[in-house]
């Protein structure tokens, strides 16, 4: 498979991850959305919306947006499984990461960054207020949720990575460069240990890709 | 089953729909946004993150985010299927809601809409900008993914709807209420004539809730 990717975005992240953990073999296609590959009419064919990620199947079918690959990968490739078995703990798994893909990661995009700078003359500080005030909803909202389910374990949900986890890392990570103070959310910081050990983890981590800087 | 609910969310919206289409039966229990409801200590037991939608299950299980809780009733409910039978197929409308659930609606969220008011001095003609800049290219997408696919039909897969129906029609309504022009998009205009003909439709449509204005 071949997946279209910028280093630093959250959502091409999130996949790697994806990829990594199931032990799919995939090669990357950097889009190096600072130069504007995204709009560039080659790109746009694979993926119309002009937004990495794109993955490209064995069969060369182009599919976007990060949470459909990552269900399709659970259903190309069942184990390892990235979703608990019974339905509604999916659905927990499933709100988890729909807590940061909805929620919190499409307001911190950078084509809403540039608005905010270019529309209301916003700086760094005020990029960062905007950044946190949906962060920090979340990543309270997140350390209830895993604290308090019944399946608490190294990861957000059990002993092993989820899709929950592939959301999560990213998030925190653009927390960092945001400077997010994340000390309230000592089980998050927990899960994040957990999952730095991992290979799939470290392979995928944007410093790692062969963009970066 | 019981589902916490406010006339006017968007994303209360795209779940009720598929809750019809599935003809599950259901309670509506109304969250009043605009009085805060959502953020008494009795709503936060059911959904700590205090937004909109909650289902509560049969066993008393509550499922937070409209995506989760969609994705659930596929599971619980098979048919009729919201989603098609092929991963791939899968994958295209899945990532056809996600264009709406992750790049478009939450930019559009009362909560953010509030803080561009407070924090950014917008007036009405700021917010319609900013929702209309979000918008325009999800409904130019999704115009094309819908015309290209080789489903093409009644509705935005083929010719019964799928959870990108249960996504699109809601993000159309809120298009109306911030006056962004839908004429560019014939095709999705084709596709709102087709669900308003189903009951599932209309018994969904914020117009007919119990706590409609």
């Amino acid at each position: 498979m071949k997946l279209y990717s910028y280093w630093r975005s959250g959502t091409s992240y999130r996949t790697r991850i994806a990829l990594e953990l199931k032990g799919i073999d995939y090669e990357i296609e950097t889009v190096d959305l600072r130069e504007g590959a995204h709009k560039q009419p080659a790109y746009l064919e694979q993926n119309r919306q002009g937004l990495v990620p794109t993955l490209v199947t064995d069969e060369g079918t182009s599919i976007c947006q990060s949470p459909a690959i990552i269900e399709y990968l659970e259903e190309y490739k069942p184990s390892p499984a990235l979703l608990p078995v019974l339905p509604e703990d999916r659905a927990t798994v499933r709100a988890m990461a729909a807590v940061i893909g909805c929620d919190t990661h499409p307001l911190g995009n950078l084509r809403v960054l540039k608005y905010l700078k270019a529309e209301f003359g916003q700086d760094q500080a005020g990029i960062n207020k905007w950044a946190a005030t949906w962060m920090i909803p979340a990543f309270e909202t997140l350390e209830t949720l895993v604290l308090n389910n019944e399946h608490e374990g190294e990861f957000c949900f059990g002993d092993t990575p989820t899709i929950a986890d592939c959301y999560l890392i990213p998030q925190l990570y653009s927390a960092d460069r945001f400077e997010v103070d994340l000390s309230p959310y000592p089980k998050l910081l927990k899960v994040r240990q957990a999952c730095e050990e991992l290979k799939a983890f470290q392979r995928a981590h944007p410093d790692n890709q062969p963009d970066a800087d």
